[in-house]
């Protein structure tokens, strides 16, 4: 054995020094060996077998080259893409970034087992160079199974449970509720409900804890409900929430379609927004502006988190340091708090 | 040379033959030559030499076997994806069929010069099986590159100008536009206009030709106006059928988006639809029977368009004959026509 058997993984690198030959050659060798002379092909496989070099999950990346792609990968199915308007902002600026560096983006949908192992398989072959970890919640075996695979990946909010594991691109969850709660205690209101998102989502557990630090004395547990972020569990939630007591006089929800479907529930109910209960939500994705009324909530800035999970994600890829960035979101006021 | 370099270009299975080991192994020297013994490699190797066998495109599919992906190719931007409900629906049935089979379903939007030479690459490089060819018009340039690299691809829809060099999984555009037609005619509306789809599309020409075809003596060529098939085309077409002379008493949009335009632009107009006009549409994408007043329309069968391009995709890949599908759509009749 030569003194380049280090107890580190031998590179190409290794090899190609080993053989006194460019890493290009080491790369054609073991992509076939094509366009190699028979000399140099000997040298490098001389090479490879004195540095113990051996093919690794992303061997065909190391020997052709990236694949230049990063993965979009959605931990639920396609077409849940089209029910949630925040997906779509992510993705449309995420293309947009990963364009402008001449990469391509893969958009990888894992919501069923099946396409658990199927999409794990195919990014463990090296058919993208790194992932964009959307929607992950805390329960997700499947986040795992990427860390241990070491494939470059970044999480979209921080992913619970493993955040010492991987890199995130998140607006600040906890300062952005208290700001809302504060906003809407300014304005006069006292009896704040809360409509949280799935408490195994960092959006779901962290706006929670900032309403709750925010509201302090005030904090009435019977005003706090849980939803799923979407239209109908906002409409569940506000309908439970009303159906246990005394109305309260203001709403905050963790997601403008929560707090759309908590609308519904209230104008059922016979009452007015804002005139009776005021509503705010969280994103402004777009519904919020064309919402009746117009939803105050808080932005988050959606070209922002794109631009920076690409960032960080290329620059794992070229064997950077991971680094986790946290952004701040603006509070919209609108029509539907008076 | 010896007398196994024929004509054809030389495969696996030839070097295999001729150094006398399996598939497999021929695989795993392409592959780096990891866990093949000194004397297979060698064998290989001069086997590699005497056939002539050559790294092609698919080079790593061949040596490392199938990527077990297809991508959903859109030649549009990806956030158009959430404007047209009928990519959502093929969106979704391809999934689930894909996953069925094994297979990955790979998300691809190559709407910029950027994004097509991307991605044009990217699929050359064998980092998916084949393509599934989604919205593509004539004059669309990456078609016939992806026909020159020998992609294995299926078009949804008859694709204009290159008809004889895809298989396509279409729907009977001609006859379904007839017997939509046909339907009005019998419900004895006499003044039918047509709101068309682009006329470098399959559904925007043929649904044109036979609205024509089956007017015959009645028709009015100044009652045919072209949309994008967008809602705002929609408005716009009817606004300017509307203006150019007297009303029409039905109209027939080559989408349910069209259609629902026309149903706006009618009203703004201050005509009743369907008491003054009648309106149908072309689709049944969801839009149609949730809207006020529910669409009459054709239904596409969504389901089984996307079942069919696997289908006949995995055919090709797998070395069998392409075969083009013809569909039956399905007139669906609801409350926009009296």
């Amino acid at each position: 054995m030569s003194g380049v058997v280090k107890r580190r993984k031998p590179t190409i690198r290794d090899v190609a020094e080993v053989a006194g030959v460019s890493r290009g050659t080491v790369s054609r060798v073991l992509n076939g060996g094509h366009w190699v002379s028979p000399d140099a092909r000997e040298l490098v496989e001389k090479a490879i077998q004195e540095t113990g070099y051996t093919a690794n999950h992303h061997a065909r990346s190391l020997a052709t080259g990236r694949s230049n792609s990063l993965a979009f990968l959605l931990t639920e199915p396609h077409h849940l893409l089209f029910e949630d308007p925040t997906y779509s902002l992510l993705l449309r600026y995420a293309a947009e970034a990963v364009s402008r560096r001449g990469q391509t983006l893969v958009l990888l949908a894992a919501g069923t087992d099946d396409e658990r192992a199927n999409v794990l398989q195919y990014v463990n072959a090296g058919h993208v160079d790194g992932v964009m970890l959307i929607s992950s919640s805390e329960r997700d075996p499947f986040v795992g199974n990427l860390v241990r695979a070491h494939v470059p990946t970044v999480s979209s909010g921080i992913p619970l449970g493993a955040q010492d594991d991987l890199p995130s691109v998140a607006v600040d969850e906890d300062a952005s509720a208290r700001t809302m709660t504060r906003f809407l205690k300014e304005r006069g209101y006292q009896r704040i409900a809360h409509i949280a998102g799935p408490q195994d989502t960092p959006g779901g557990r962290f706006r929670l804890a900032g309403f709750r630090a925010e509201m302090g004395d005030g904090l009435d547990e019977d005003l706090i409900a849980v939803g799923d972020y979407g239209r109908a569990s906002g409409y569940e939630a506000m309908r439970g929430i009303l159906s246990a007591g005394t109305a309260p006089d203001a709403v905050f929800a963790a997601s403008d379609r929560m707090a759309a479907g908590a609308v519904d529930a209230l104008r059922r109910a016979g009452l007015d927004v804002p005139g009776d209960v005021a509503v705010a939500g969280f994103d402004d994705s777009g519904l919020a502006a064309t919402h009746d009324p117009p939803l105050t909530t808080m932005r988050q800035p959606w070209r922002q988190i794109s631009d920076e999970m690409v960032d960080v994600l290329l620059t794992v890829i070229d064997g950077g340091e991971p680094r986790s960035v946290t952004l701040a979101t603006t509070l919209e006021v609108r029509a539907s708090t008076a």
